[in-house]
């Protein structure tokens, strides 16, 4: 077999982003034991840069050992019950999944619905809490299948909470890239993953759990349908205590891990909130220029995932291939109700940055020229 | 906070073992997206390299995207459906979590039950599947908290099949360091981890199934109670066909795979067989001269994991902090009922070097004739 030897992409898709040398440099480190005392510091680390990342003092913050997906099946199974009704907001694909893995563990799980490319209004979501008791409502900050970015949700988790409901927000999409304001918000389970804004390789996703989550966790009557998964075993071995063995944690990920969000911590939440902003800016006037606008409106719009309005006929799928084949930019079509209509043009963690963004725009005229 | 900066450990504990410098350098090479074509074919890569090092032709062979404990929970949840009979073979902890997670995906678990530190006789195991029906029997091939290697897992599968079960092996602490030879020995669902004795960092954990399993997946009746490890979806993305994205696949994990399955290829197995048997050999006779002789009789002792018996009233704890931070040898200690009475020495893939064994005994003795 051959050496390998991957190309060196600019990554403008949905995720993964382009990693930091440093990241990539820690991710080479030499492994030592889950149970090193060395690692043991690491993982005090990890949690605290992750609680400053997530702006909240959740004692509970930690990686979970699985892509970002594995945090939102963890956000869901350790706090549902058989039996237990659920609210899941769906408005892309991403609220699908949530709806599916939902279903997974209780029968009785509603859907509250918006088309693809829109966002809820607070109010209707307050509105369905308010009709019906349920457990946990479930919605997507940024939906990565539109790029929208739901607002308010520091009202539906006032919402929830006055209905007695946890509210579970996926920030995949949207952290650390724009502000996800854990404890002002006072959202109960925050789940993330490593590859996007954060910028580390795919493969972890950071969770945080606010004390109401917590408390439910131990007021569960049943075990959680899901070993792997189960944060109370899970905070045996991260907690501050005794750390007591469940699985080996995947040591040299949380070495990139770390890195990663060290060099979050030297830019600065708000500069980095900044940087995201403005290379987005950049990248939606590029693309008014090109005849690509933006389908999302301007207030829903996220900085992190850019998602241009396609002219009818054009054969997106081929343009796609050149800017990989010739320029090794990947940027990503879209998929289900949008498929052919948008592109999906990420902008997050170490590629959302100015360069990226002229020579993508610089490629697209270039083959708009061409063709 | 202090740059990242692990100690150098060697590494002779039940895993994570030490990772082979062309595997770390795989791991730090760029990350290009999941859907990347080059990316594809380090899939198709990783897929008959996993089959060659199983001894296996089955088609679906591919990596799950967590450690091994995840591999044992997608073994399970995906043949189990609520109200099956299953049986679990318990002889020690990873016995008893085979338990514990199959009694989250169905109430009908019955155990066969073997002290710590013994095996089963096939002939047993043959004789529960024959007095009732299940659908699933699992068992585990070496059993990481006492070093014991059970024998006769093709006879066990025999068993298994006249009685329509299917038997799931545990090769977490055993491939590929001692031949798992799956389709000679029948087996159905094999799964193990990548930081025992192949030798990649933890995360990853490569499972294999007969057709006969995947008959039962295209069977099941309800929906797999887990939607990240679910078998069938995940076939849709490492398929032949098109690849159907399900979640974000460990880009660089999976890069440290495929080096870490060359590095087999290239010594060949009987090679790397071998290799085990002999370094383990000399482990065992060096702790004989030291009075610390192997607990597991030899015809049941795993080359991979090796648990001498430790004399009354030596303080193991101490001793084994002595190694790590005088010597930076990382050796476990025993627990459960075999707390205090055992260690555990892994000797498993870039860890079972001669040079290895050489260090440990000498620093042994050193401790021992100062102390």
């Amino acid at each position: 077999m051959n050496p390998l030897s991957p190309p060196t992409r600019t990554l403008l898709g949905p995720g993964p982003s382009m990693v930091h040398p440093r990241v990539l440099a820690a991710l080479a480190m030499p492994t030592v034991g889950h149970l090193d005392p060395y690692f043991q510091q690491v993982m005090d680390d990890v949690k605290q840069l992750l609680r400053d990342a997530f702006r909240t003092r959740n004692d509970f913050t930690i990686p979970v050992s699985g892509t970002g997906s594995a945090g939102m099946e963890a956000a869901l199974c350790n706090f549902i019950e058989p039996g237990d009704n659920v609210l899941i907001c769906v408005k892309g694909y991403f609220g699908e999944r949530l709806y599916d893995m939902a279903c997974r563990y209780t029968p009785n799980v509603d859907r509250l619905e918006r088309p693809w490319g829109e966002a809820f209004d607070p109010d209707e979501v307050a509105a369905a809490l308010k009709a019906k008791a349920y457990k946990l409502v479930a919605i997507v900050h940024c939906e990565t299948s539109t790029g929208i970015l739901q607002p308010g949700i520091e009202q539906i988790a006032a919402a929830a909470h006055d209905n007695g409901a946890l509210l579970v927000l996926d920030t995949v999409a949207s952290w650390p890239g724009v502000p996800v304001e854990v404890d002002a918000w006072g959202v109960d389970v925050t789940y993330a993953g490593s590859q996007k804004c954060l910028s580390a390789p795919p493969g972890l996703a950071p969770i945080t759990l606010s004390r109401r989550a917590r408390e439910t966790l131990r007021n569960r009557k049943t075990k959680v349908a899901n070993w792997y998964l189960d944060l109370s075993a899970l905070e045996a071995y991260w907690g501050s205590g005794k750390r007591t063995y469940h699985h080996t944690a995947p040591v040299n990920m949380i070495y990139a891990l770390r890195e990663a969000l060290i060099l979050v911590q030297e830019e600065g939440l708000d500069n980095l909130h900044a940087r995201h902003r403005n290379v987005a800016e950049m990248l939606w006037e590029g693309l008014e220029a090109l005849g690509l606008p933006p389908r999302a409106p301007i207030g829903l719009r996220s900085p992190t995932l850019t998602t241009p309005r396609l002219p009818e006929g054009m054969d997106e799928a081929a343009l796609r291939q050149r800017l990989l084949h010739e320029y090794n930019i990947e940027i990503a079509g879209g998929f289900g109700p949008l498929a052919g209509q948008i592109w999906r043009i990420g902008l997050m963690g170490h590629s959302a940055r100015k360069e990226n963004v002229t020579l993508l725009l610089a490629a697209l005229r270039e083959l708009q020229a061409g063709s």
